[in-house]
């Protein structure tokens, strides 16, 4: 392939572990990129929040705290986004996009609100936007997704895609610590932010489940239609409990096709639950992503890499940059917003998972008879029961056929209540194994 | 998304397994299809061999037994092969590509040797020519090693890419039984064809292998060029042994991006290796395909799902029919051959694999010292060594640091010949540790 095309100029919005990684790459594979592109790509500008801070590797000639005359300017072809937030970062890409620049985004946080918006001004101009670095780091997804099964259809996503909350759950699983001590070890070796809240309460993988679920089902899902529970609930009596029944525990994202009386609709669900250790899912430990596809002809697919950091999320957006920038060096676009299944979004409340209750109870005659009669009066039904008695009190295991949300709250609320039931020890959804 | 476009008319060539589920899918998609595409992508003729072979959901005014015209057809604007073989296939596929019609194809075996030849066709005319359903079946692999991570620099690829065999592997472990006996069985249950040639003898992993490097590396590489053993050769005592060292035998694709002095080659090879059972692809059981992927900023990756039949071979088939129909609605060329790289392929002798080999030796004093004299003297490195004693004899279990092959392979001829070695039990590559 000759290069002879003229070059593409890049401007890069952030220089932190991210943009740095960017910049460094783009330099030491000029050549491999340009013979890829089929023309050299260049870097244009670099936005920055503090023009004076040291940035080794860096040309500090590049870079400007003006990001918004940078995305417009006309000797920028396409705009890379690694900067993060809501707002001013949707504006700067909005006008990015309406002047023609095709855009490379790793902010999940604005494509799970804002993606509509985004595609609309990208196909307004015929820009391209590309986002794949969004969700789970290095790990291929959403291009395969969105292309690989474009002729499939997709029936379920389950994953694990946030590294942090992968990490502490890991590591309670190991150490059988609590969550609060799990969390500050994290911390310390770098694992957990200074304000957690993102991953720890689920948002983070709210934003990428929005993501996953729109691209799945051909259907525009934002971050606020997901139900998120986090992690900062999960306790070592819950860890326990998984561990004896060879299960653990995982915080997962979930996206699935129901099908209903009035036609399919989309459940969206971010929530930790216990999986079979035998699961593929079980072995991803630490900082890893994985991703577990369904869909109708493919069968199970499974997607597995490092779900953040500097490097792997820099290959992301670079894999990203390499296509949109060949789109201009050859002409076409590649994939729009496909939206038009446009499924209706479901509550959690009608959402029907399966469900793990320890408790202990008083070792007696009748006691499970009577726990049985509480799920039979709410219409959940008992999948299997373990009961083990330790002279005084005993321990009640009970795992449920799939249920509705909002009846399991109720039973366990009344079973919680009855005068011989000591403790409700661990209430956990169960997932990965046939309903 | 409206679909207004005129629609994309395709000729299918083949209509067995796979292509009776691409028609099936073409049909019960159609709405789905024609909204992702943008316009109806509807069956232009069938060519098959015998065209009064009863065919179930299949339209019968479809079918064809002149491939050769209807690949040219005015009306025809995709080409999607399932047929197999290299001639007339080439043939027909040159033609189809000169005419300016684009190219899903699922044929490994000559795309491994004339990948070139169509691609210089394809760019000729302007035509895509995409194979997913060459590699892995429904695992989306070639799009995310040639898109995805085109902005990295993969080093190395590792996989089970070949069911039938993987399904051999798996249950002589299981089983502990021997090759024959166990391919009987695998035949029986459908999992290996009446010549299992292709399969057993590592010919088709061969195929991929080269596919899967071509990619990676932007090198042209053919299936004559890659390092072939197959399963035929092991035996339960390599099994055994395998499992008394906590791994288990894959025959493994490996794709290796080798520095050496004289600057960056090539290394492909198919064979039987022990992996740890803690490997990622340890795990991968009968009839699944999994892949692992190096690559400087992105880290490991792995992709994982079924390789082979009907319905997953149809999605990727479809995935790619998708994405060249999309390609003639809106415009713009899907990725063209990618060899500026170049790199030399390496032959197998000088490649450097670490080894596992367990001999029955007399049980005396001096035996190891003998034995790892040998190793020096060929300059083979050994990693680690276990001795156990059982009365008259003793097992000896060497590992050796990685070497060259010729180098392993002197060292094996000349210990099998020392006279207080009873035997050779077995020598078997080891992979997926650190070297």
């Amino acid at each position: 392939m000759s290069e002879t095309g003229k070059a593409i100029r890049v401007a890069l919005l952030g220089c932190g572990t991210v943009g740095t990684e960017i910049v460094r790459l783009l330099t030491e594979q000029a050549d491999d990129l340009a013979a890829r592109v089929g023309a050299p790509v260049e870097l244009a500008g670099i936005a920055v929040r503090r023009a004076n801070k040291p940035r080794p590797g860096v040309p500090a000639e590049l870079l400007t705290t003006d990001a918004a005359a940078l995305v417009t300017r006309d000797d920028v072809d396409v705009v890379v986004e690694v900067i993060g937030g809501i707002e001013p970062t949707r504006d700067w890409l909005l006008s990015a996009l309406e002047a023609g620049k095709s855009v490379v985004s790793a902010n999940k946080a604005l494509l799970a609100e804002h993606a509509g918006d985004l595609f609309a001004a990208a196909d307004a101009s015929g820009a391209d936007l590309y986002f794949e670095a969004a969700v789970a780091g290095a790990i291929p997804l959403l291009r395969p997704l969105r292309e690989s099964l474009a002729g499939d259809r997709i029936t379920r996503v389950m994953g694990i895609v946030n590294g942090t909350t992968n990490f502490i759950l890991s590591a309670m699983d190991e150490t059988g610590a609590g969550y609060a001590e799990t969390l500050d070890e994290a911390s310390r070796l770098g694992y957990a932010e200074a304000d957690p809240t993102a991953d720890v309460e689920g948002y983070d993988a709210a934003s990428k489940a929005a993501i996953l679920a729109s691209i799945a089902f051909h259907t525009r899902v934002t971050a606020g239609q997901v139900h998120r529970e986090g992690i900062t609930a999960v306790t070592p009596a819950d860890v326990a409990a998984a561990r004896g029944l060879g299960r653990t525990i995982k915080l997962l994202a979930i996206c699935e096709r129901v099908a209903t009386d009035d036609g399919e609709s989309v459940a969206v669900r971010v929530h930790p639950a216990m999986i079979p250790r035998s699961h593929p899912l079980a072995g991803v430990n630490g900082a890893f992503n994985a991703v577990f596809v369904e869909a109708d002809a493919a069968g199970q697919l499974m997607f597995y890499g490092q779900g953040a950091g500097g490097a792997p999320t820099a290959s992301a957006v670079l894999g990203d940059l390499v296509a949109v920038a060949r789109n201009r060096v050859v002409g076409g676009r590649g994939p729009r917003e496909s939206a038009y299944a446009d499924l209706p979004v479901r509550p959690i409340a009608q959402a029907a998972t399966r469900y793990h209750i320890s408790l202990d109870v008083a070792d007696r005659a009748g006691v499970l008879a009577a726990v049985a009669a509480v799920f039979a009066q709410h219409e959940v039904s008992i999948a299997a029961v373990r009961q083990e008695g330790r002279s005084a009190d005993a321990s009640l295991v009970i795992v449920t056929h799939s249920a509705p949300d909002a009846a399991l709250r109720s039973t366990v609320d009344k079973i919680a209540g009855l005068p011989f039931v000591h403790e409700v020890v661990s209430v956990m959804r169960v997932e990965g194994e046939e309903k």
